[in-house]
């Protein structure tokens, strides 16, 4: 079998692991942060930026893939691996969480550009208006299409409309686990020789609501998928929350599979709460974000009370580079990173400057920063872990 | 002497020469292609990836850099070479190009925006309305603070408003050249321990028009400077226009020192033309501006009857990236270009999703293939004049 996964080790006072996940495009050393290239790349950086920033997988968004340039034309060129000149291990975002926070709501709650119903979801392009309709079958077609090693279930990520709705979505989304898995085997048994398998994971959903999220783990854990992930705005929102959503579902997790939370790792106290909490996978876009809006991280990993805490000079653990006290500060961003913008001698006032200029290296030097600083610090910690 | 120029080979059928110029920050084989770091940067591109490419000497402007962040805080952060991270030889633009086309024009014709003097220039920043004024004597301290290797003396790019005012233009630049040399002088004498030399080169002036060009080269020749330049619209404009603005000149100018011509390099035929034309220098911002708006160069050096010229399927030597016809393009923007971003194998499909997703990597591979091009194109003529 070409997906694996191994705990390696078990720290022995947080629910923190190491191990390794197998993939057919090569190995990945957990836990891991995942940077996401939404449109078929990082943005700002190149495979190979990526690779000298210590990324192991990165992740794409069939959504955005299939608007444009269309899974079909990424199948034709090779697949998304090829397509973006990634060599490694690739995992795909079914779009879930895109098709089903499209846009302004109407009064009553509903999505303008969306509409979901149990079958699928019909919305509107972001691109040009035109309508489209995805069901879960389609999904997982399309993530075939794009090749990545490590799909997801169509799922609709719980709106903030309260616990009637978030019931009702967390009830369609097991319905919808259900037909991703029975077209994912379909594919998996007639994928045509030479294609690499696929391993799907289900998410785990429910809202912020303790009885939901044990619901859903209760119901997607049996399925016996090669990893599980638990989703939603309460996952990520912040350190406590993740930890709290995570905690009420932990007894029920099976635990030779690998555990994903989607959408963590805004600032580097998060990180610290996804590994601490039993994550092997995370993922998040704030880091590039937060690069391109000029915030960059700085701190470091102390421990106390033999607790390992993020901390930093400034608020968040990240600097404003476009702030004036940086204009004639010679120092690169953090003096020990090892990213190639701080090795390199950039200084934070060349920084300020270019950010202040929009200059286009900016959003290189940023990006390479803050995806380097989140991985440093899961590397960091995993080699706690392992001692 | 830090700063010499040596003629290696003169070409036998046309002005084209191979020669080595000799800077503070090391050798730079000419001809050669210079590109454009206007704001500190060249825009989308570090360091790296110009020595990458292949780039000997880069450019800054005194203009933009005297705005943001100031020459002074230039100063204080070591010099524009640390500042911006590149060790090889440097050359700033005095701004006078700038200034003198800056913003709109009033009925009457004079700028907006800027009013030239006998004295000097007043001019409000594009970038927060502030008024300055600056004389030649201001911009040789300027681009002291900025510490090129090469620097440009203040004059006043002809407007294109007729034969009078090219003439009361170029006779402003005349005097304005005296005063740069008095000053640069005196600078050079009295300059720090562990300053490098400068090299202050003068510009010839008259717009599109024999007669003042011949008298502009009449007057900045015989000053004696290290470097002579040609300025204007009409260099780099078309092929034709650059060959005749040089031939005007041409029996007028001393062989032992560099010929610098202004702005040319647009399309890969204006880079055969400068250098059969004998320029040993030459700049422009269109090859990364052209990548920025989706034209790459694409195309070859072919010799016909004992006759250099570049030869390329697409209109003016360059792909539009954003036509429909590249979407399911499996090839390298060009097989034999040798840049990074044809290497690593970034076809013409994932090059046009990402101009067309708008996806800042674009930029930076788009940009890298443009300057490659064009100094390579030099490389290969480099070598044919030697052999």
């Amino acid at each position: 079998m070409k997906f694996s996964f191994t705990v390696t080790r078990k720290d022995s006072r947080t629910r923190a692991r190491a191990g390794v996940l197998r993939t057919p495009h090569g190995k990945v050393q957990t836990p891991v942060f995942m940077p996401v290239g939404t449109m078929g790349a990082v943005k700002a950086l190149s495979p190979d930026d990526l690779k000298a920033a210590g990324a192991q997988i990165i992740l794409g968004n069939a959504y955005y893939l299939y608007l444009r340039p269309g899974d079909v034309a990424i199948q034709k060129l090779g697949g998304l691996h090829r397509f973006m000149g990634w060599d490694g291990p690739l995992l795909t975002d079914s779009g879930g969480y895109q098709v089903s926070s499209l846009g302004s709501f109407r009064e009553d709650g509903e999505s303008i550009l969306s509409r979901i119903d149990d079958d699928g979801v019909t919305f509107r392009s972001h691109l040009d208006g035109s309508e489209h309709r995805l069901t879960p079958e389609d999904v997982i077609v399309i993530q075939r299409n794009l090749g990545a090693d490590i799909i997801m279930a169509f799922d609709e990520a719980t709106p903030p409309r309260g616990k009637r709705y978030a019931q009702k979505a967390m009830e369609r989304t097991h319905r919808w686990l259900k037909r991703s898995i029975e077209r994912w085997r379909e594919l998996q048994e007639n994928r045509g020789r030479g294609a690499s398998p696929q391993a799907l994971f289900g998410i785990i959903q429910g809202g912020n609501y303790k009885d939901l999220r044990r619901e859903s783990a209760e119901f997607v854990v049996p399925q016996d998928l090669p990893g599980i992930a638990i989703g939603g705005a309460s996952i990520g929102k912040s350190p406590d929350e993740t930890r709290e959503n995570v905690d009420w579902v932990y007894d029920l997790l099976v635990h030779d599979r690998p555990l994903y939370l989607m959408g963590v790792g805004v600032n580097p106290q998060d990180v610290v709460a996804a590994i601490e909490s039993g994550a092997d996978l995370f993922d998040c876009v704030a880091p590039t974000r937060l690069a391109r809006m000029g915030h960059l991280y700085f701190g470091k990993l102390q421990l106390a009370k033999r607790k390992w805490a993020f901390e930093s000079e400034f608020r968040k653990g990240r600097m404003n580079i476009g702030n004036a006290r940086f204009r004639l500060d010679k120092k690169p961003i953090q003096e020990d990173c090892g990213c190639y913008t701080c090795i390199r001698g950039f200084s934070r006032a060349y920084l300020h400057h270019l950010f202040k200029s929009r200059e286009l290296l900016y959003y290189r030097l940023a990006s390479i920063h803050n995806v380097r600083f989140m991985i440093r610090l899961t590397e960091v910690l995993r080699k706690v872990i392992l001692e």
